[in-house]
């Protein structure tokens, strides 16, 4: 007997006959005895659809009109999973976000959940019923649709979660949880049955996209005990995503390899070393929108600098651009960059405790010939930047190097 | 400077270029001075498409989730009409009805409207936005989602209109106003420039499918002023509805011919003349759930009676076996029936103080050599039943013979 908040993304409630199969799952727990509430998304493909038939009238769509048409999405699979269970004789109440209700701030398309009123629920709940709340959506104070932005009904699920003070959160995706590394490249690549909540941030922001990264950090924040499933296995534990504090056992030094081809590396070479220039260089690109993710500088020759970051790729050309404007205003001697990259990151509390895992790291590199164009660590993680082509070769030597085939 | 609310139909939200023409008609008027409210429905399709997708997971889909999903259909509606406004420089902003909000009674799939909030609009009005309501949908105390029932954006039209006390409700629906009789039948079919409502309630009874029927009632309690045209036209009156009270040049005998081919008819012959027979007999086919619309009693022989009454052609083979044991019941001589039948009615005010009008249509339709099954009489209209064959000679000879080609 527990309360168990689930919840299943797109894929898994893509059609009725798969809306089906998540009903009788649920139903299967619900008859082992345990409250359940549970958070669904849109159908795949449908807040694209939404989406695009917004931009057909607005090519920069309102936010508050957006979010009124793309809450839509999770209304309509409320209602089919509720339907669902009806017709498997389980009793089950859909709530929209409003309804629930899941009040957010006013920041429309990406607002954050400031309280959660669960009186509803718990009746319902206590009245034998399965609770089935629409994801990715709340209301503000005004009574205005809000979103949490993509991905955001993860973070929904955590949330209520938190607010119900569930016995644990379980996400259902269509991976049956966190492996070492991405299987297509590495196939000896081996399941985590546990991984702590910061290796599991390192993990998501490096773009292992099983988990919005709010949601992750919105688990760890509220002590919700967070686990990863398949909704296409009948069985299987997943990944539980654990408080480093409450693991006992000992951790392997390297939980896992993370990578990305989406990012593009822009340098800013010879630039006067003087105080507020990294703001000088950076601060038009904030201003242009431009997210920055890796931020390295190096002293160069003769009093200058060398500054090298990484953009995405799809904003290369435009960050390219505005460099060129501030190499006139800070006198830098050259910029340029390189879309043609790759980023490899192994993340593990483990390192923390220790020595060399670095250097490990950089002589597997080596030794197969990879040149290193950029380093950035932090407590539990170490990435580089590489030529993009040896990105499969690089993944797959560092997870032999770190034994991370066998099991823990 | 007028409060007008418009109600604009799926037809007339089909497609994200029709929705901008509809934002173009609305900036029009908001650029001539008025306040506007404007309710609209989901985009044609949209609600079958529903309904259809909660079908695959329900055959009866269960009524309070049923509402949570087609309520979405106009949602979509009013985000897309809110923007393509705001994308023409008109500031607006859509309501749900949870939103504005539109109580009802808790009768999902047909709730009833029992209370409208107009706080939040006439703020929005104040401060010269456009205000959208999505028609159908409101929700009741306990704020659960309901729906009005099919066509029931006019009667959020109508509703708002009568709570904002609005100079004028104008429905924008695919013809250009109500006519003598459908112009496809007659060519000579002419447009009305009014219409009274008792006129209009029995034209939309019997078939004339331009506004839903609760729509025209809340418009005569509720005093509201309520006008046709088509969304399709730029300019054009349209037809006014109006009270028979304030007309005051002279009515026209007959205003218009309605029919319709969606009725069966069933006879219950030699029935024994006793008290109660006749609840006996429609008892039963109301248990059923089948609606039965003419009722006819004649005197039959040997102190027996004979009974005749139309239902829906759908339901006619439900009905006549439902009569099979009804028949057994009350010791009837014979059940019969026949669904190759039409309905012919011709409705006006005007008949209330001309005598020989039912004369006429009976040598008319005489002279052309129809055999008249069924009669039926009302205060203002002459409804009968017509071997299904005749429909479209019925009404050419009856709109001739009352003169409804020429302007009033």
């Amino acid at each position: 007997m527990a309360l168990i908040v689930q919840k299943y993304g797109g894929t898994s409630v893509g059609s009725p006959d798969r809306i089906k199969n998540v009903a009788r799952r649920v139903a299967k727990f619900k008859a082992q005895g345990h409250d359940l509430v549970v958070v669904v998304s849109a159908m795949s493909g449908e807040t694209n659809r939404l989406i695009a038939l917004a931009k057909e009238i607005q090519s920069q769509p309102d936010p508050r009109e957006l979010d009124v048409i793309v809450s839509t999405g999770e209304q309509v699979t409320i209602g089919l999973l509720a339907m669902a269970l009806k017709e498997q004789g389980v009793d089950a109440v859909s709530y929209t976000g409003g309804q629930v209700k899941i009040l957010t701030d006013s920041a429309h398309t990406k607002a954050r959940i400031q309280h959660i009123d669960d009186a509803n629920m718990r009746a319902d709940l206590n009245a034998g019923k399965v609770v089935i709340v629409a994801g990715f959506q709340g209301v503000d104070a005004q009574g205005n649709i809000t979103t949490l932005g993509r991905g955001g009904s993860d973070t929904s699920g955590v949330a209520l979660a938190a607010a119900l003070k569930a016995d644990e959160c379980q996400i259902y995706t269509d991976v049956d949880g966190v492996y070492t590394t991405d299987p297509r490249v590495v196939p000896e690549a081996r399941k985590l049955k546990t991984i702590t909540f910061e290796e599991m941030l390192e993990l998501a922001s490096l773009g292992s996209k099983i988990l919005q990264i709010r949601s992750v950090e919105f688990a760890g924040k509220y002590n919700v005990k967070l686990r990863v499933l398949s909704s296409f296995q009948e069985e299987g534990e997943g990944t539980l995503i654990t408080f480093e504090e409450d693991s006992t056992v000992e951790k392997p030094v390297i939980s896992g390899i993370a990578f990305n081809r989406d990012e593009a590396r822009i340098n800013v070479i010879g630039v006067p070393d003087k105080p507020g220039i990294a703001y000088q260089i950076l601060g038009p690109v904030a201003d242009a929108n431009i997210d920055v993710d890796m931020i390295i500088q190096n002293v160069g020759q003769d009093g200058t600098t060398d500054f090298s970051f990484t953009v995405p790729k799809g904003e290369y050309p435009r960050a390219l651009k505005v460099l060129e404007e501030v190499k006139k205003h800070v006198g830098a001697r050259e910029v340029s960059g390189d879309d043609k990259i790759c980023k490899v990151s192994i993340v593990g509390v483990g390192m923390r405790s220790h020595v060399g895992v670095a250097s490990t790291m950089f002589r597997t590199l080596a030794e197969e010939g990879i040149n290193i164009q950029m380093i950035s660590t932090s407590e539990i993680k170490i990435s580089v930047v590489l030529d993009e082509k040896y990105l499969e070769l690089a993944v797959r030597v560092l997870h032999k190097a770190f034994g991370l085939e066998q099991a823990a």
